[in-house]
């Protein structure tokens, strides 16, 4: 009778039966590919929207089959760790997730969980949008108390870019300088390279491999758009970005151990990737990834497009010397105001494009303060110049601040950081 | 000026001029995937034919556009070394190379270079067959005094069968160890473990990657015949049996050279793999592998096929007892006899079909004694009986001493000639 239902398994879902793991495949039918919808184009290499306020991210969260991060999650997020929840959370920069109350379940039921982000090195020089699921990251590192892994994908920019090993190595440890800058843990955070990693840790390898068997060309080509012409290392690449969601992939952290949650905090253009992730996951014997999605950075020129790393007047960047970031926001940044100041006087700005509103929504700590702006703003009580000049006194401290955080980070800390090892915790 | 050429170049090849580097596919193009032709099918997943005495190894040679040992170069490599060339060469067992010329030149100037060779360990039971290219590269070994990898590609039979990790891991330990009772050199061989080694050696990942950035998924279709159903592990697999072709993956025994000539003793069907990497290896700065193909070695059965590990009636195993042996050979070794003695007095037998005949081509070391046996039974003068007693009298001692040589093999043995380290030799 065994023998008979296994076959009729078969029959249905295409697959050999295995206990405890479900079909194949169902996670990715459900969700769908990442592809156009309307005038919105999200996936890992391309984020563009024809509207000024930006993706339509309620939309989405529909079309990725994420859920929303409603106003119970963040208060139950509040009550568990008895913190004030980031404002990020607080201002939907994190809007959607993927079993963030079973993290919580857990957690409450003193169940860790370790936490999961990376970085692409594509080049020297990193912007302030970079920062922010780092920022965040950093948050829930602080607010948890948990291990925190951040792959720097140095081997994806060789295979995407014209760019040689060697480069992506360089830029991947002067990437690793900006990102310990904003005081991570050392005792709690692994920061590692692929091109270094994958060949120091034969269980990084293993777990890459298990996922790779488990992947087919047809479904990357879904999930990521991949084409015949595409190199066999982009191809087989996703494997390498899904592996860190796995704690056996860190045995030198988690003891062996293969069980472990992992929480990934990242923009919600990489979803692609752990939506994959998830779906492997228990054919392998491995817990599902939770997810925090943020939403994107905009460019100084508006929403309409993520920042470019190439085009220096497309954001602020985190060598811009105090002039620079005076220059870039009064010239660049996009305004919601009106033409003149008696139309603004009279009819009121528009918050909602206005790039220098969005931006202080991501770096002023103050809620009254912000909402007051806001409603001044679209009043018409504060012009665009005083907006922009409530920015610039933001945002020049704060980077004047990091590039000090970052004038003190020695090679010997990166090392220190990027060398595999146990970490200060217990599970 | 210079502009305006590389414009052109790209006109016509379609591809960035690199200094040195010539254009991508010509390799490839010149000699076209592994396909059928005729009867015989030829790739590193299926050898068939339909003629008794085996694939056409004359057209297979025009089909991978390889060359043909011709005895101008078994001469040569007698002359060079100061030995008699092997059984191997002196009967076409190896029939076909690829640049063995130039290897042979550069020696002659004091240029050394390296062996690589492989086996997938998709069991423990290992048949005679299996030894033929490991017999083959040991007399290299010790007549050229170069150093030798050895592949156990682990991780490909994971991604082919249905088996777990950990068994293909422990499949290619005791692999190791009848390759080891073959008599290698532990100061001059490394053996290793892909799931093992990538994970301790980032100069191997790394021209994986630089491999498979210089492949495209339609490359692999047509060289493998891979469709969109498979796994993206096989997929991106290629790269990793090409890699070790190149110095740089071992920098412990190359120190960090990366301009050293290797020759690959292997059956040709493995020859798709290495075509792959002769047109890779000029775009990424290292010098083309040089092959040396060998034959397949007959089932019981009859040419016809492929031996099969998985049917013990189809090989002598290497565990075989001396009366499995005789039972086998008598039972099931294909003859190219008559039907009864008076018809094979009258009419003689054929050699050429005859597995017994056959096997005493690859292991009886006398020429004029197989000489002699050929034309005997040619004649009728030597009944199937008296070919098959001979035959066993070879195999029987052959395989009991290749027994006792293993028992010797210590884990402690297979641990030394698995540790990546320095290897005897100056370069």
């Amino acid at each position: 009778m065994l023998l008979k239902l296994k076959v009729d398994y078969k029959k249905i879902t295409g697959q050999d039966y295995k206990a405890g793991c479900p079909p194949n495949g169902i996670e990715l039918n459900s969700t769908g590919p990442a592809v156009e919808d309307g005038d919105d184009q999200v996936d890992p290499w391309n984020v563009s929207t024809t509207n000024a306020k930006g993706v339509d991210y309620d939309k989405l969260i529909v079309r990725f089959g994420s859920s929303k991060i409603d106003d119970e999650l963040i208060s139950r997020i509040g009550r568990v760790t008895g913190q004030t929840p980031h404002r990020f959370l607080r201002r939907g920069v994190f809007f959607s997730h993927r079993d963030m109350h079973q993290v919580l379940d857990a957690y409450e039921n003193k169940k860790s969980f370790f936490l999961y982000t990376g970085r692409g090195p594509s080049s020297e020089a990193m912007h302030v949008g970079h920062l922010i699921p780092f920022i965040f990251t950093k948050w829930l590192q602080d607010t948890f108390n948990v291990p925190l892994v951040i792959q720097l994908t140095d081997d994806e920019k060789y295979l995407w870019k014209d760019l040689t090993q060697e480069q992506c190595q360089r830029y991947a440890v002067e990437n690793a300088k900006d990102i310990i800058a904003l005081g991570f843990d050392v005792n709690k955070t692994f920061i590692f390279s692929d091109l270094d990693y994958m060949g120091s840790s034969p269980s990084f390898y293993r777990n890459v491999v298990k996922v790779q068997k488990h992947v087919t060309f047809n479904q990357v080509k879904g999930i990521f758009g991949f084409t015949d012409s595409d190199c066999i290392g982009k191809i087989s690449f996703p494997a390498i970005q899904a592996a860190p969601s796995f704690s056996s992939s860190f045995p030198q952290i988690f003891n062996e151990r293969k069980d472990l949650q992992c929480l990934i905090p990242c923009a919600i253009d990489q979803d692609p990737y752990f939506r994959m992730t998830r779906d492997v996951a228990p054919r392998i014997g491995y817990p599902k990834p939770a997810l925090l999605h943020s939403t994107f950075f905009p460019a100084l020129q508006g929403a309409q497009t993520k920042m470019s790393a190439s085009d220096a007047n497309t954001s602020i960047f985190l060598t811009d010397t105090p002039k620079q970031i005076k220059n870039k926001v009064n010239k660049h940044a996009f305004s919601g105001g009106k033409d003149t100041v008696e139309e603004h006087r009279k009819y009121g700005g528009n918050p909602d494009v206005d790039v220098s509103f969005m931006y202080l929504t991501f770096f002023l700590e103050d809620d009254e303060e912000l909402e007051k702006m806001r409603q001044d703003y679209s009043s018409g009580a504060l012009l665009t110049g005083e907006l922009k000049k409530r920015l610039i006194e933001n945002l020049q401290p704060m980077i004047a601040a990091h590039q000090e955080r970052r004038k003190q980070v020695t090679e010997e800390m990166v090392k220190q950081f990027m060398t595999p090892r146990k970490l200060d915790f217990n599970f």
